[in-house]
């Protein structure tokens, strides 16, 4: 690349990598995606990130960044024209991060459980999942995305749930989040999935589901081990 | 409070509603400090954050706010004239909050172990609080404060780090942060420790010694009688 250009490191089955890969197509602005292998890290990713050493990193004008909410708010000030992913207003703004604090803190935690689960504990995770979620239903009151007619930062940080509950939902055999417990929610979930830029970025279904087909498995018999 | 005011909700012992404090001293706000019972929360901090029920809660023109990293983001955009908590420049802002983020992340739990250890145990967890310590060291390269020459965002986001660490330090006998292993650290220390701002908000030393010690050696017993 040259060192005016863009470039992000990430995986094609991260939800944190797409966050930014959402950001970035948003924006418009042109990357090259680096797919990296987490078992087998490249010497370029653990330079830009010594860090944490995770993904996603972006590297732009030769500069690197971590940590997917950060490079959301760069992407959106360090190309200031064009599409907003950012509420202008600061209450807005705050009230945004937030919730996004809350997703990352607590909401993935919560359905994570229902991910790794079996039996009675799977029927437990996924109540408490919906408690979870319920509390981020107000996030939504009066509105069709997280950020209002159009998708931004709530919504791509929230942007897992929708294809990654849904999927656990069709993997563990259960429903985390339907019309009838979470109503809000559930509309955001086919509305977010309907979007251009979403459909035309998520990983393709066969290989995702087959991934975390295996994966489930192997935390599972972990777990049946301990 | 008038519907304009500025109402702070916190307990005098916690670091997270210090920042807020100095975000609003630095700034020039004037409020009024809640000092709540952490064992007994107000119906008032309920109200205003039903969602995680956590201190610190920043109440603007009735509209409340948690999160201190998000509180002290939204004071400076809020009050926009006057002393600059964040940096301006994207990239540089976007560094900060990734700093902001290792340090409530990995910093807070490589230390509290240092706080709640004793014997063998203790030794070890001293060594990998300076361990993760050392990686923070990067962000003070060339500066003063993480800020540059004042201090600004990360100082306060970081700034449970001087008092808390030297009063662990005292109350466990040990040594963490000195000139030889983390001089870039040590030295911010003693500057942000003489910042005039940051004086006159720190929570008098010896009620914060004897709330701790107390504190530290229920956390202790409790281990042992695992």
């Amino acid at each position: 690349m040259g060192e005016k250009g863009v470039k992000l490191f990430g995986t094609w089955v991260s939800p944190f990598s797409l966050r930014v890969e959402l950001a970035l197509k948003l924006k418009g602005v042109e990357y090259e995606f680096m797919d990296e292998d987490l078992q087998n890290k490249s010497q370029e990713l653990l330079h830009y990130n010594p860090i944490t050493k995770k993904i996603p990193v972006l590297v732009h004008n030769a500069k690197p960044l971590a940590e997917s909410t950060v490079i959301i708010e760069y992407v959106d000030e360090a190309w200031p024209t064009g599409y907003r992913i950012m509420p202008q207003d600061p209450f807005e703004k705050a009230q945004a991060r937030f919730w996004a604090h809350f997703i990352d803190d607590k909401c993935l935690k919560a359905v994570f459980p229902v991910y790794t689960s079996t039996g009675e504990e799977l029927n437990k995770a996924v109540k408490e999942a919906q408690e979870t979620l319920k509390a981020l239903e107000k996030a939504l009151e009066g509105k069709k995305f997280f950020s209002g007619e159009a998708i931004g930062y709530l919504d791509i940080v929230a942007g897992w749930m929708p294809y990654l509950i849904r999927m656990t939902e069709e993997l563990a055999g259960v429903t985390v989040v339907d019309a009838g417990t979470l109503p809000l929610l559930n509309a955001w979930f086919d509305d977010f999935l309907d979007v251009d830029v979403v459909k035309s970025s998520l990983p393709p279904k066969d290989k995702l589901y087959a991934f975390n087909r295996a994966r489930r498995e192997k935390l599972q018999s972990g777990q049946k081990a301990h």
